[in-house]
């Protein structure tokens, strides 16, 4: 914990500021003068990074300053320890960056918006791009502007080992997994006689236990674009922003960017890198892995920064690594590389990975035939994959889609699970590292999207398929002799307020005609009863026989007993609720309607209804501030114990990969 | 992980068997032949407990058989390890027990309940009392029944240290206490800049993380009773049950006992032993230290056995332990100690309580004056004692409620918080234990009952109180010198389904008048801004000042921000929600109609309404299913580290205690 900086306070004073919370001006910058990276932050030693500073004058509004003309002389030093404060360009030996000017606008609270009445901004700017801290330690960075006012950064690079402890690491996310969800899961897919569980999962299993806050720098609940920068960066960032911190300029590409985790480790170990996630590969989890941008939004960009880097994506920035691609590309979202408006430059961008040297997979069978030699791309949908509850229980709603990945307008229906990809992934990287080593993340992405459209059946079939994958990791990582040797850290990047707090008869519900009547059919506490998902239909009850059917241990042999759980939610939109899974593939809770979103009629129809508590333009369910467990194993793991803040997770990953040397 | 039992899953062909989980016959016997302990109880070697044997004979409804004729001459064994199954009378060398028969009557379902139609079963029975095993290994127990019927119970009795590693030990117990409310608690109390917090909670500096599952025996929802008995014995029992297992029979005393880690300490270390809650002190989570009954409702019985054990209560019943008077007994409920229809026999309890060598103490101001040398009583308020938030902040909520302790009739303004209470505590138990040690339960329990009654305001400064109470004692032992003797463990005996999904506008909430625009005041994602709570009344925003206000460190300086943060429940009554902190007291959110449950329209008067998820005939909001954090420090905290079952609690606990001597 760092103390708080005196100069800091002082700035508080010298300006009357804006207390807007629902907009901000521009989240990590509180006055009138900006620095990027801002105070607080942390540095990995040698890690790329860019400075952006911005001097602001509000043309109107609380903070109306210098007649709306921001100070272009604003001056920028900075200082090592208790130094010198030396010019930015001295201290880096860079040339002196040109001025940029910008206007920007918003609304200070919500009656500016709805008066219409926008605060206007005029910026003067500059950038220095692509700058190193090499040596640990504190350093003090100032910028001055209108005359006395000054905005202090507190920066520090952090000491690593420079022992490698781990040659390899394997990051799986389960996006948006909160504890109560795997206590869910647990309930639903393992077996308990008298309050004991004959089995466990695989996370409950794991050697350490930590917990990561995952906050936003500039807003208490993060989206996963700005949470997976954290986790593969050290920074924190802002809502939508990949691997740079949000300037308030209209351009998506220009804002300060930072290293990755996967850069770092191309450029200092040269070991082999893998992406896999059950998303769009251009979706925030794996985006961030590689992509830097303001705007998590810009596919095509993202696919095309797997490949080349920003450098080459907008030639006016130097950035000088890259993930140099991946050597492996597991995932959804065919619409960036089938040629076409979503892709990079409407080119065949398959075509352009293979000129790259990739195998080019598209379906199951295809991935389990291609060999491990060459760097392999394999996408196995249009948008998001099917969910394991799809592919495993409700086969037939893979049908109808012409989601292909081919372009031909069929079907996928002969996709991979996570675990297939990653099983995969792992081969790949194992035939391909050189001795040395490999850095893997694997996202179990739909249990985050399923809990968006409040189907928690769904979101806890995709958590138990990430879990089964851990378990197959260790077991197969084991067998090529690798899992000494190899790092596996299990967390996920924010949460979903979500628990179960009953049991629910679903037949009695359906049975009754009123929609209060029907919230009798729920039972809590000792009525909760036991669960029936590990019993198979038609047999005895809860606890005495136990079936393991077509889904195999560790699922559910059944999906829609009797008596299930009774699950909900901290915010949603308004909806319907029946406590049933719904057969025909995911829910939709709410649709929109003239006086914003309301419930869907079609959703639950058995249901009754419940009132949403989001603001009427949400038509999901959203992100919320509880902390998220940390699972690890394998050698550096010990540094995941406790509590600590989503950056952690980089600098434990980096120090234990030794990417410091 | 036991595997499944080969004969269990026999008996499971052999019956058929109701699936009722809303309602069942008897909860952790699904068979028609019942031993408790049942299938998969672990035991601490020699620690006492009953056995209770039962077989049914249900006249009519699914399970219907023997024409309703339970089987008299059933037998039971128990065989160690692979050795011959011995009578139980052989087995424990006690003579046979009387014959009980009696009659219960249970519904199959909610339709059976609408229908008025139960099940009536008669019953056959025996009980062996005060048994103990003091070898470790495995043990089967046989009960035998119509001919070629058989229940078999496995039990454990687990190995155990003889070495000491804590001389002293502190259970701290928030009560309802999800990770959920501990980040939202830290969001308002510990100051953010850029992300990176500036103080942190004691809990987050804890040397050892864990996570216990809180599931009850025979439902997947736990209350209190049986949570805190897990907690404290190793054995998971039923909801309201305190130290015994529900046996069918309609006397709540005459239940199959075990024994406590309380009355272990006593019996075989001697120490000083403490109780201390902010609920009226017969409340299940004291309770469960001392006292064994199926109904956590029989607050008499419950405080006289704090004083003389179960022994004394019931005469019939031989138990040969108990809590002995613990040394420090501090709390709210004089309900049960001022003479009349709440206190055991009507007597004047307080007086019972000096007649067995206690100093009794009825205030804050007394509680401070008060020597360490005596055993001492000290009730502070009638039902459960005041929140921090009226205490601190509100403090005008305390006037008018006649709940002085005394029973004059005045209002209970002069009491102690935890902190007060946990302190003074140890001062006492480290004066009387002699050397030899001491334990302590310190609960805060208003977690739990604001979370219910939806104020999750009060229930975050219950939380906040609790974790500077930590600071606190770890502040205070090593001072007193006994930090290096002192396990602490804290953790909670259940979750209630809450988390925080972003910020309010509360102006801009209370300026709409149509319920469904209000919403529109909630910001979530980047909308859902910083704490203000941080920031005093009118200064500048949240990132740039700090104001430490009257409430002191690691408490918000203000409670009513005009941007607030959002919390949302799982599940919830009818009610109103308009973000703001409850001003005159503790929210009441539903109250009673002709039609059920209804939201209050008196509470959040200014807010918007939300329907309920929850059966019409609850009021509040329940409890949860999710893990709930533990977190240690001290000598054998590393044992608390990882995921495992709530009743590992005690066995930890008397692990690092040395109690198997």
């Amino acid at each position: 914990m760092r103390g708080l900086s005196p100069a800091f306070v002082v700035a508080a004073v010298l300006l009357q500021l804006a207390s807007a919370q629902t907009f901000q001006r521009l989240g990590a910058c509180p006055t009138l003068g900006c620095i990027f990276p801002p105070d607080q932050a942390d540095f990995f030693p040698g890690a790329f990074f860019d400075i952006r500073l911005e001097v602001h004058a509000p043309v109107n509004g609380t903070e109306a300053s210098a007649n709306g003309v921001p100070d272009q002389n604003f001056t920028f030093c900075i200082q090592q320890g208790k130094g010198k404060c030396q010019d930015v360009t001295k201290f880096f030996s860079v040339k002196q960056s040109p001025l940029e000017t910008w206007t920007f606008s918003y609304f200070e609270d919500l009656f500016a918006k709805d008066a219409g009445t926008p605060v206007i901004v005029n910026v003067a700017s500059k950038a220095y791009r692509a700058l190193s801290l090499n040596k640990p330690g504190e350093y003090t960075a100032r910028l001055k502007y209108n005359g006395r006012s000054e905005t202090v950064a507190h920066w520090r690079v952090r000491d690593a080992s420079k022992r490698k402890k781990a040659k390899n690491a394997i990051l799986f996310i389960g996006d948006g997994m909160t504890q109560a969800m795997i206590t869910a899961a647990r309930l639903i897919a393992h077996k308990s006689i008298n309050g004991r569980y004959q089995t466990l999962m695989q996370m409950d299993q794991m050697e350490v236990l930590g917990h990561q806050m995952t906050h936003s720098i500039d807003s208490f609940i993060t989206d996963s674009a700005n949470s997976a920068t954290a986790l593969y960066t050290g920074h924190k960032s802002s809502v939508s922003a990949l691997n740079v911190y949000a300037d308030s300029s209209r351009n998506s590409f220009d804002d300060p960017k930072f290293e990755t985790i996967a850069e770092l480790f191309r450029r200092r170990r040269g070991g082999a890198l893998g992406m896999v996630s059950t998303a769009y590969i251009a979706d925030a989890t794996p985006a961030a892995l590689c992509s830097h941008t303001r705007d998590r939004g810009q596919s095509a960009s993202i696919v095309y920064e797997y490949l080349y880097g920003p450098a080459k994506l907008n030639s006016t920035l130097s950035w000088p690594t890259s993930c140099e691609g991946p050597d492996v590309v597991f995932g959804g979202g065919a619409e960036q590389f089938i040629a076409g408006a979503g892709s990079p430059n409407g080119t065949d961008f398959y075509k352009v990975f293979q000129s790259e040297g990739y195998n080019v997979v598209n379906s199951k069978s295809q991935l389990d035939k291609v060999g491990n030699k060459k760097k392999t791309l394999g996408i196995f949908s249009k948008s998001n994959m099917a969910k394991w509850l799809d592919r495993n229980v409700y086969p037939e709603n893979l049908r109808g889609l012409k989601n292909s990945p081919t372009g031909d307008n069929t079907d996928a229906v002969d996709q991979p699970g996570l675990k297939d990809m990653t099983l995969k992934a792992i081969d790949i990287l194992h035939a391909r590292n050189n001795g040395k080593g490999f850095f893997m993340m694997s996202e179990a992405a739909s249990i985050d999207k399923m809990m968006h459209v409040l189907d928690y059946d769904r979101a806890l079939g995709e958590l138990l398929e990430l879990d089964d994958t851990i378990r197959a990791t260790i077991a197969h990582l084991k067998k090529i002799g690798e899992l000494e040797n190899t790092l596996i850290v299990v967390t996920a990047d924010h949460g979903h307020g979500f628990d179960v707090f009953g049991g629910a008869d679903t037949k009695y519900l359906a049975a009754q005609t009123d929609d209060r009547k029907k919230r009798n059919a729920i039972g809590v506490y000792e009525s909760s009863g036991l669960s029936e998902y590990m019993v198979a239909k038609g047999s005895s009850p809860a606890n005495v026989s136990i079936v393991i059917g077509a889904q195999g241990p560790n699922f559910p042999v059944q999906w829609d007993p009797r008596y299930t759980y009774a699950g909900g939610f901290a915010a949603n939109p308004d909806r319907r609720e029946g406590f049933t899974v719904n057969t025909t593939g995911p829910r939709i809770p709410a649709t929109s309607s003239t006086d914003g979103v309301v419930g869907n009629p079609l959703d639950q129809p058995h249901g009754f209804h419940v009132d949403g508590t989001l603001p009427l333009s949400a038509s999901e369910g959203v992100h919320s501030l509880q902390d998220v467990s940390v699972f690890a194993n394998g050698p550096g793991s010990e540094a995941f114990r406790g509590v600590y803040n989503s950056i952690d997770i980089f600098f434990k990953l980096a120090d234990a990969l030794g990417l410091a040397h």
